[in-house]
């Protein structure tokens, strides 16, 4: 147990102090110039599992290119749920330990709060949490507090509009706690009464002494925020459809809204999107949702780079 | 945009002009040697993503090895239509739009017409077409005509037998284009009455100057040509399983066909083959098709060293 | 054919002498040192493909691991009975021909006993089976077999207990293959009575001289074996759940079972387990199922370095 003490995981949003942040988006930035320089090869040699349970395409696709732009070897399985022995019985934690065998590293991602944690518990290599369930997307969040960091400048003192399904919506909570660790933030939760942001996460930004105010107005506060962090709202958590077709309707990113917004501000969005940003918003020099996916690479190619060094 | 017009895509068979047909020939025969010699490293550092909406296993696999043998790394997907948040509403351009920051290079096989073209407007790296939907199967035809180049010696000139369902078969209209390019080719459409070849095809080939026959008697012809191009014929495509059976009897390759076969043709598929050629053939040196389906990989090479150099 | 012969195929238990199984466990522990050095760069260049028909994703991931720390790339198919052109009638045979062509070495599971063979008998590359149905599964007996003689420092002598489906359970069955070539091995078959050893392993230990012992009472032989070989019994075998229940509960290997064992003594398992070995055991050093998996990675190292040396 004392080596894996010593691993370096990255398994939830909260573990992260403002210095491990700055230091991670200064890594990030560089690797930023390693990419344009065609990669290179300081983990030839190793290897990465992506263990992914649930598939995630993109999630995953972004995670091997991380790996590989440094060199590195990737081993996986697309969606682990349908394929693996966990069909057969076997426990997470007895997959994790043989796993750990056949490679340096395992990106894992679960269908299950808290299986990053369990994993990481007997897992001889570091473990990168991909998302396990309604839990944690650390790295997710890391990208998207990396992105306002690059297109704001910095992120004390901003004002961030979250919108859209802000209860089941966990990309919204991780970035929340991320943010917490800045200065003179404001959050604006904007979210149809049925899918609030939990309180969970308002105990959290009140113990952290984190500003932030709950609406379902979105065009009141679209023209005073720094960031728009627009999500998905899913059908199947209304109770009608023309519940949901009501409430969808309001928080639509269009040329419209757009037009409402500061000259200096972003529009975030964690993609996919089904409809929520309207496509004629792309030309938009404040549509930064793209060049956020990109910042995905850079972020987990900071975070492998990371984790095998500490190894 | 000016970037994305520099890009090498493969996009549709009718791209294609002699010099640049008889440039990949050259370059392919090159790479039988590359392959000899054990692979080279030219691409070392540079990613390839193979996103298959829909499944294409020795596809895949021969493009995969094609980038493997030149030093380059593979990501992608064996079948994203289950997995990918295309299922979440993501449109194919959004889709194309993040995939493009993790390579250099896309290969991608979809289920619709016209699907490699609009993600080639959308991407900042070059897109091979591995097949869309009924559409287009381009490497396929390249791979078809630099076979029957390297069996025969040459295009010009040559007598062709395309035989099956010539109607949904999207192989035969790509090679089709492809021949179009060369003199004096006599191409022969036979297939049973109800999946005759498009009249689309039969405009492009008058356009082209290019002499066809239509029959259904392959019988009649085989002894007359140089090449005999074999195709499947699908259950689905006949009213009754009666004239299925009909139909599909009347076209197999076996050895009382071959021996009325000149001695200096050959016979080609595209592969998987279901009965439409006998085992009994595979032994006469004139059947080509496995080193056709070897020969896959040569061009598949050859284009992605152009699309990497061009980039 | 000539040159097919040549290869370096490993299709069943059988095929293994004694010195080939010591050169074989030599050249294993060998590679526990390149794995400790971060492996090594001696296949770099050559492909390997894992062609699974049947998805085992530990199998598949240890054999990925391998050649990628041997410095080899891997392609492959998690699944390809779903995908493949299996699904348009392409004979197995048709297949590898045309894979053949794409890799310096095909791993391939499958779910047809023979099927192994088949592929060899028509590959240009070698064939390692990962496992033909209820056929042979020789990697695994292999490593199985290696743990013993690390373990126990040699496998003369040993007295070994296999536990559990023997009669479906084809572990046993090629282990009991490869423990024939030692000397004054004692193999207890111990399984519920309607699912025994069958005769035809049982005629082969009869040829070989090989003493065994059947029984269906774990607890009257746990206490004097060296090997305590424990597999998953199926709830399907059984005419009643209560009946299942009956048989499995007997076999469950714990901590009360364990306080019977030697103190010398090892407990392996395939694994996945599902609760027929209580997790309370797994801190006991005599719990070696673990080890077991992860020897797996050197056996397959050594096998495929076997291989492409070879060709």
């Amino acid at each position: 147990m004392a080596v894996q003490d010593k691993l370096y995981h990255v398994l939830g949003a909260k573990q992260f102090s403002r210095s491990e942040l700055e230091e991670l988006f200064a890594a990030s930035r560089a690797m930023e110039d390693v990419v344009r320089a065609g990669g290179d090869r300081r983990h030839a040699g190793r290897i990465m599992t992506t263990l992914f349970f649930e598939a995630s395409t993109r999630t995953r696709l972004s995670f091997e290119s991380a790996m590989n732009r440094l060199g590195g070897s990737v081993i996986g399985t697309e969606n682990a749920a349908q394929f693996s022995s966990a069909i057969k019985g076997e426990t997470l934690e007895d997959t994790i330990r043989i796993i750990t065998g056949y490679s340096d590293l395992i990106v894992m991602r679960h269908t299950e709060i808290g299986a990053a944690k369990r994993a990481a518990a007997v897992s001889g290599v570091p473990v990168l949490n991909a998302g396990d369930g309604a839990g944690e997307h650390p790295t997710q969040a890391l990208l998207d507090a990396y992105t306002i960091q690059k297109e704001c400048g910095g992120l004390d003192g901003l004002s961030i509009a979250m919108v859209g399904d802000l209860a089941y919506g966990r990309t919204v909570h991780s970035l929340s706690y991320i943010l917490a660790n800045f200065k003179d933030v404001k959050i604006y939760y904007i979210s149809p009464e049925n899918v609030p942001i939990p309180p969970s996460v308002k105990h959290y930004m009140d113990d952290k002494g984190v500003r932030y105010e709950e609406t379902t107005d979105l065009n009141a506060v679209a023209g005073s925020v720094d960031v728009l962090y627009q999500t998905r709202i899913q059908k199947e958590r209304f109770p009608s459809p023309e519940e949901y077709d009501k409430a969808a309707g309001q928080y639509i990113v269009d040329a419209e809204l757009m037009s409402r917004m500061r000259r200096d501000a972003i529009v975030l969005h964690p993609l996919p999107r089904a409809g929520e940003i309207a496509e004629e918003v792309d030309a938009d020099p404040r549509a930064a949702y793209f060049r956020q996916a990109q910042n995905g690479l850079y972020i987990r190619m900071a975070l492998i780079d990371r984790a095998l060094q500490a190894e």
